[in-house]
Parts: structure tokens; sequence; C-alpha cells
């Protein structure tokens, strides 16, 4: 037996009890056949990953959002989807933990909650502790924020909207900075209920491509599609690893924040 | 039979399986105790959540930052000792899954990992679905941030320091902009050593405080002691929701990164 197999035996043991009267085990659900023939450790990743549809993910995620929020739409439009293609140990997720990264964590407007969630699920599926696990998940991760970053979005139109949605470049990852975008773009405002709707496509938008970029992975064909702006590149070269000031870090565009309007760089 | 309690056998029965052989349930761990006297279905939240030790907490922070990055280290050094301390459901969740934090997720320097994952922890304990559950604990989750964005940090020093770390106001909860607060502050820089040390010590500084906030409330005495500075309510007179402009929306202090060195408002 290995030992990531007797681990989870471990694990499942300390949720028996409850399940077992009298030493009679709850007769086992359909999800339980995933759990004999798929072993897992639950508390070790990555868990199995099917390939999933992206269509029906994206439509999951825009369903999602507007149960629970732009983070628990994309997490549980990949991560519910998978409850129900794999089973266990996916059904034993609080997916509604994922509520907290709602507009950018809290509505505190940080990082776009889409990508917040939907990288939580790339994780759980392809990443681990371990660096040789870490390094191959967060390229996935990175390629989906550099795409968010840098393409019209939303690009994923569901089947039943309340309004049609025109897109816009962020430029930046950044939950309030992607709204602001989007307003400029379209004239609509920051809490308007179009606006709501254009993060529900946008849920969609993310969801889906993260799952194209993990369909891609597991058939060994992931590369990455989008690199760091020039302008960015340059920056860097004073400012990165290794450089005379190395006083920062980041793999983000810096353009969509700084140097923006009237803001110019101090004399080099 | 309560609904909860019911759903929470369907979920277990799925785990079943696999843990019985021939019919013979695996015997029951010291933690199945507390899945039997404290019964919870492990996709609904809040999970119950027990007071912790702060410094307990910090201190499993520091040294989960070492073996996992920022997010990581604060999400397991909080729901880590929940483990400990309370047992199921808590021992079958993931905690691995939050390495995907590190850095601003993947190294993208956006949202600070150790308020990543201590939001992500405290949402667990106190949040939900429901407009009732997510609210309040909204509320706490902005209180961290906003505690983090005005207060010298890191404030936790480890029992065994690698280094002696300075503090730093970071202004703004995004990664790479607190760490070239705290670059400019001590003069280190952003790829040291030291510097990965004080994000260790304030990935401790943040679990313990997340956790001194969710004992506040379970004594239901917590009351949020950092407001929005005045400066940044005065940018939402023409930004934020139903002003002439509304086209952002944030709760975090605008002037961390607008208007900073030469950079001018346009005129009004």
């Amino acid at each position: 037996m290995k030992e990531s197999r007797r681990s989870w035996l471990k694990g499942a043991g300390q949720m028996v009890a409850a399940s077992t009267i009298g030493g009679l085990a709850v007769a086992a659900s359909r999800d339980a056949v995933h759990a004999t023939s798929k072993p897992e450790n639950p508390t070790d990743i990555p868990w199995s990953y099917k390939k999933l549809d992206p269509d029906t993910v994206g439509e999951r995620g825009y369903g999602s959002y507007y149960k629970g929020g732009c983070c628990f739409g994309a997490f549980d439009a990949i991560v519910g989807e998978l409850q129900r293609e794999v089973g266990a140990p996916y059904t034993a997720i609080p997916t509604s933990m994922m509520v907290y990264g709602e507009g950018g964590v809290a509505g505190n407007s940080t990082l776009c909650g889409a990508l917040n969630g939907a990288a939580a699920a790339m994780f759980l599926v392809t990443g681990g502790l371990a660096k040789e696990k870490k390094g191959p998940a967060f390229a996935l991760i990175r390629e989906l924020f550099s795409w968010y970053e840098q393409e019209p979005l939303p690009d994923f139109r569901p089947a039943k909207p309340k309004f049609e949605i025109r897109p816009s470049v962020a430029r930046v990852p950044l939950c309030h900075v992607s709204v602001s975008a989007w307003c400029k773009a379209t004239g609509s405002k920051a809490f308007s209920p179009e606006r709501a709707e254009r993060c529900g496509w946008l849920t969609a938008s993310v969801a889906k491509h993260a799952v194209e970029l993990l369909n891609a992975q597991a058939d060994g064909k992931f590369k990455a599609a989008h690199t760091l702006p020039a302008a960015a590149a340059t920056c860097r070269t004073c400012h990165d690893q290794g450089s005379a000031l190395e006083n920062t870090r980041a793999s983000m565009e810096c353009g969509g924040c700084h140097f923006t309007g009237r803001q110019e760089h101090s004399k080099l």
C-alpha cells in the first residue's frame, strides 16, 4: 500500500464515525465508486483532473456568479463541474469558502475575484508544495493573468444574458482597475446592473479560459501565449531581481497603473 | 434529524467506501470523536470555530511561510491549528491548495498572499453564501485589510528569526507595493533573504491578527478599529457609488498608489 493511500484512509477514518451506526456503513453513493477506484489523500494535491467542456464551465460560472460572486463563481464553475464529473474528493470541499474573494476580496477591490477563484482551482488540480509541482502550476496561472490583462474581455456570452455586454482591455488584474477600464470604455457606471452583468460574463470567461489551459496541459500541449509587454520589461531592468534598484517584484504590466495620465517617471 | 446533519452523512458516505473493507469500518481516530460530537456538512460553512492562541498561530505562520509561502503560511497557521484543536472537518481540507497565492498569486505580486490566505480562513469559519453570514465576515476581513494598510508591520517576531526585521507601513494591501514600501524604509533589496524573512514575519503578523479578530468576534466583542483615511473618503465623493462619475469601486486607501510622487489630479 502506498503512503498516499494509507494517509488517505487515515483521513477518511476521521469522517467515518459519524457515517456509521452500530458498525453499519452508510451505503456508498455513485461518487463513492470514484473514491474507491481513484483513492486520493484529500489533503494532498494535485487532485486528479478530468478534462472539462469549456463552454459548460463558462455557463456554470455565469450562473454561480449570481449565487456567490466572482471568486466563488469561477471556483465553483471548475470545481463544481469536477464534483459532478469525478465525485470525491471534490464533493467534500467547501466551495462556498471562496465567496470571500468577491469584489477583490470582501469588496476591497484588490485582485479580480474571478482570477483569484480560478487560480485556486487551477492549483488544486495541477500544483503542490514541492517545487516541481508548483512551477508548472504557476506558469499556467501566470498565462491566465497575462491573458486577462491583454485581451478584450469578457469574451463569453451566456445563453440567457440580462444585458448585452461590450468588452474592454483591463491591462491590470486588479478588480477596481478592471472595472474602471470597462466603465471608461462603455460609459457605464461602476455600480450599475450592467456592470454586475459584465462581471458575470467575465467570471464565465475566466473560468472557461482556465479550463482551456488545464485541458491543454492535460494533453501535454500547454504553451504560454502572452508575454510581458516590452514597456514592462524595460521597467524591470532597473527595478526587478538583480537590477540596480531591485526595489519591487511583479509579473504584471506596470503601465496599467504607473505613468498613466499626467504622471511622469522621475529623471533617469 | 436536521437537514445539515443528513447532508453531511451523505457527503461522508462518499468517502466511506474506500475506508471500509468487507463492511468493517476503519477504527475511528481521535479526530473522529470530534466528527461524532460536532457533526458538520463539510461543504457548508461556517465551520465551528474554536478560539486559538494568537501567538501560537503567529509562530506556526512563520514556519509555514518557509514551507509553502505567504498565502499557504497564513491559511495553514489558522486552519492547521484548527485541524489540531478541532479535527474534522478541518482535517480533510487541502491546505496546500493555498500555495497558489504566493507572492501575490503565482508571483504576480497582486494581493498580499498573507491577506489572501487569512481572508479565506476567516471566511471559512465565519461566512457563508447567505447575505446575513457574508456581511459580518466581510466586515472582519475589511478590518484586517485596513489594519494591514495603516499599521507598521511586521509586528510579530518569531522565536528564532533568521534576521532582525524593521517594520514599514504598506498603505496598500498589494504585494509589490507593500514590498517596495518596506525596501524604501529599510534600504533592503526586494529579492534579498532579509525581504523573504520580512514576509515570513508579516505572514505571522497577519495570521495572528486575523485570529485576534476571530476571537473578538467569538466573544461578541469585535469592533472595527481602522477607518478609511479622510483623503480616500474625499476621492469617493466623485468616484464611488452614487457619485457623479461612479467609475470605480474600492475600500482601500487610494493614496497608496494614486497621486504619489509627481502625479497630480486632473483639474477639478
